[in-house]
């Protein structure tokens, strides 16, 4: 049986399950939650998952909230060691920007975007400031670097790119980040690739 | 060679390392950073962790930041299956925690703390309300369960504890939460236990 994904397109963080079950060739059965009427917050959905958020795994009695845990346990049930190592050392360099994709990414490109494009009251100064505070960070690091986490694309690069490709709607363009900007177009390079509204692989992000 | 921790002693970042460190009987040589004085955001501790926080551990020649990170190293290196187990659903589950620990615990009681303790200017109120909510949560999760991810201890629990049991220096005490304060009580009787300013092992959280 298919796993299932409580799913809503726009989410950047039901996009990087999907494009990690993309990646893997991973079936997976979509079921899209009417998010605009309030449907994470009403039973069934918030039985499932008490934090009212998406996106939530179904994959036979276990249920999974958190993107970040997500790409954790298809990685580790389907993927071997390749998007996320065992050993304690590469665990933890994964770890070090799932963290980042928990934290400093949400609250900076993924508040600007919140604010521009769905409305949502926040300190949009806070969230840019921040934004450019993270993506100068990840731009000093790719100077270097090929993927964030190890010599290979990880779930750590996967949990990072959406809401950094997407930060565009939200103010906060690539266009001062070229590294960054590469980074993005590696993984949209990667075969089986799936893009979401705003970061298709066809096109490069706004600059 | 010991790790060496590079340390904060009021930092329930830093203390939830010193903890598992404690609890896994593992010396660990502590390096006082001076906070007041800005030596995080300067050289040469800015080289070792671009992010400018602490803690930041040294392994060698390996540096790891973000706390979450570094209890996955510990565990991973010195705890077996123990602390956090590599099997797909279990590890998922200690994630879906420590991803809280990175997320709404310091956006909660956390930053209620930042402000009340050490006078930083944010949002109290919204602080204070995201503190009401994660704590919520936590309650409902712990009514029939005595650990957060598994049937035992796991370093989802050392994560979480510390801004918990702290956040009565941000007003945001545990009296309302007798389950999550019977859970603080349960990580405080673990064998080898230490405390921190203001979480000590020896008295129950102020209610």
């Amino acid at each position: 049986m298919a796993m299932k994904l409580y799913d809503l397109d726009v989410s950047g963080n039901c996009y990087k399950v999907r494009l990690l079950c993309a990646l893997l060739d991973l079936p997976v059965e979509l079921v899209p939650v009417d998010f605009m009427s309030g449907a994470h917050k009403q039973s069934p959905l918030i039985d499932l998952n008490p934090f009212g958020q998406v996106p939530v795994l179904e994959d036979g009695n276990l249920i999974l909230r958190d993107s970040q845990a997500i790409l954790v346990y298809i990685a580790r049930k389907w993927g071997g060691e390749t998007w996320l190592p065992t050993d304690p050392e590469p665990m933890a360099r994964v770890m070090q920007w799932l963290m980042v994709a928990e934290n400093e990414i949400p609250r900076g490109p993924g508040d600007a975007r919140l604010h521009d494009k769905f409305g949502m009251k926040l300190d949009i100064a806070a969230a840019r400031e921040k934004a450019a505070l993270i993506l100068e960070l990840m731009e000093r690091h790719l100077q270097d670097r090929d993927w964030l986490a190890l010599d290979r694309p990880t779930i750590a690069d996967i949990a990072c790119m959406p809401y950094v490709a997407l930060g565009w709607e939200g103010g906060v363009p690539l266009g001062p980040y070229p590294g960054v900007s590469s980074w993005v177009e590696r993984i949209k390079q990667l075969p089986r690739f799936i893009g979401m509204p705003g970061c298709e692989g066809s096109v490069p992000c706004p600059a």
